[in-house]
C-alpha cells in the first residue's frame, strides 16, 4: 500500500494497523474534525461507509484538509469496509440499549488493541452517524464495543470529539509503551491472527447454506438468525487457520447434504 | 456558589473543584464544543477571559447549549479568572517554545490534580485562543504546563477536541479511582460463562460423528484430528449458551445426513 509506505515515518508503529471507520457521517465539519484528530495522533487510515456525497465532497475539499482525507477508502457497506480487519470495535452510547457484545470502557481498550496488533491483526474503530450512532445491525459486525465513560446526564458526545478522545487514548498508550512490540513477522503469526471480518462473513454464508440444506430452520434463515450467527462467530473469533478448517468442514457437509435425493 | 449546589449530583466529586478557562476564544462553535465536552465529562465551571463579545453571545444563545454556558464566569484578564485557584495548568503546544515551567504529558496529569484536590485546592485548566495559543505572559500564571502527546508533524489540535481530550483524561481517572466496575448486564453471567470442558467434549463427539457421516475424513477420525478438534474448541472457548446452540446445529445436520440412503 503506497499510503502506508509514504507516511510510515510519521506514525507510531502501532497506529498504521488501525483503521478509523466513519459510518454515514453527515456533517462535513465533523468529518474534517475526525481527520484532524487522526493527523494529530498519527493515524493514517480513514474509511468512510456510505457517505452523503455532497458533504463528503465538501469535507475533502476543505482548506487545510489533511492528506488522509484524500486517501480515505470509500465503501458501500460496513461489512465491506471491515472485511480485512481481525478486530472490529464499535463505539456506542449504551444508555438505552442492551449490548449483545462485551463492552469495554475506553481506558481499558489499549491493551486489547495492543494484543491484537502483536499477533499481526488489523483493527477497525467504528463510529456511527451523528444522530443515531451505529445500528444494531452495524454492531453485529463488531467483536466488542467500547464506551467512553461520560456523565449519565449528558452521555452523547460530538463525533469529532469522540474520535479525538478514542485516538488519544490509543496513541498515548502506544507512545508510552515505547517497547511496543514490533509487528511479528509472517509465518508464526499467521496461525495466531484472528480471521478477518470478510472470512467470518464467508463462513456465515456457508453455515447458513448448510442450515438450509439440513432443514435446520423451518423458514430457512430469518434475519434474526443471521444476526445471531454473525455475533456468534465474532464471539468465537477463530484464527484464520481455524476459520479455514471450519469452512472446509461445512463445505464438506454441504456437499454431502446435497447428495440427498429429492423428496427425501 | 449556587451553580455548584445545583449540579453537584451530576458531577464526580473531583470535577467540581476544577475550572475550565478559555482565554479569548474566537469561534463560537469551539466555545460550544468545549462546553459540550465539559457536560459530557461532568465539569460545571467554565470561565471565559476577554471574549470577543459577538461570538460569545452567539455561543451562549446556540440551540442546545449546555446550562454551564449560561453560568460561565466572565473575566477581563486571566489573572482575575484564576485568582481563586491553587493550581493553574496551562495547555500549550511547545513545538516552537522553550517552556519556563515544568511540562507534564497529559497522561501523567491526573495524579497531580488529584493531589491538589486532596489538599482542598482548586484547579484551573487554561486553554488559549485558537490561532496562537496562550502567550508567554498568560503562561506566567501557570504552575505547570500540560502537553497532549501529538504527532510532531501535526501537533496543533482543534480547541474543542483538545478540551475533550484533557477532560476525558481527568475524568476517566476520577471515575476509575471510584472503583467503577465495568458494565456487566444483569443476568448476563450465565450467557458469558465459558462452557465447561465436559460440554466441549460432548460437542467434539457430535462434530466427529457428523464428520464421519459426511465422509469428511476418509479414515474416519484419526487421533491427530481428534486432538486438533479438542484444541480448536478450547481456542474458540464458546459460552455455555453458544456451545448448546452449536450442538443443536450439528445434531440437526447429523440427523439429516443419516437420511441419505445407503449406497449414495
Amino acid at each position: 500500500l503506497p499510503a502506508e509506505t509514504q507516511s510510515a515515518h510519521t506514525q507510531s508503529p502501532n497506529t498504521q494497523f488501525i483503521e478509523v471507520v466513519l459510518v454515514s457521517p453527515r456533517n462535513p465539519l465533523n468529518i474534517g474534525a475526525a481527520a484532524r484528530a487522526m493527523a494529530n495522533f498519527g493515524f493514517a487510515h480513514l474509511s468512510i461507509v456510505a457517505p452523503y456525497e455532497p458533504h463528503w465532497r465538501e469535507a475533502r475539499s476543505a482548506i487545510g484538509a489533511p492528506d488522509l482525507l484524500q486517501n480515505a477508502k470509500e465503501s458501500a457497506t460496513l461489512a465491506e469496509a471491515v472485511a480485512g480487519c481481525t478486530l472490529v470495535i464499535g463505539t456506542a452510547t449504551l444508555a438505552h440499549r442492551k449490548p449483545e457484545q462485551k463492552v469495554v470502557p475506553l481506558p481499558a481498550l489499549p491493551p486489547l488493541v495492543q494484543q491484537e496488533l502483536n499477533r499481526a491483526g488489523r483493527v477497525a474503530l467504528v463510529f456511527g452517524p451523528e444522530k443515531h450512532g451505529l445500528t444494531r445491525e452495524d454492531l453485529s459486525w463488531c467483536h466488542l464495543l467500547v464506551e467512553i465513560p461520560t456523565d449519565p446526564c449528558q452521555p452523547s458526545m460530538n463525533l469529532g470529539q469522540a474520535v479525538a478522545v478514542c485516538l488519544y487514548e490509543l496513541s498515548s498508550h502506544a507512545f508510552s509503551s515505547q517497547g511496543a512490540t514490533p509487528h511479528v513477522g509472517a509465518g508464526a503469526s499467521e496461525s495466531k491472527a484472528a480471521a478477518p471480518s470478510g472470512t467470518l462473513d464467508l463462513l456465515a454464508a456457508v453455515i447458513e447454506e448448510t442450515m438450509v440444506a439440513a432443514r435446520y430452520s423451518p423458514h430457512s434463515m430469518h434475519a434474526a438468525n443471521r444476526h445471531d450467527l454473525r455475533l456468534l462467530l465474532r464471539r468465537l473469533s477463530p484464527t484464520q487457520r481455524d476459520a479455514r478448517r471450519i469452512l472446509g468442514l461445512f463445505r464438506r457437509i454441504l456437499w454431502r447434504l446435497r447428495q440427498i435425493p429429492k423428496g427425501n
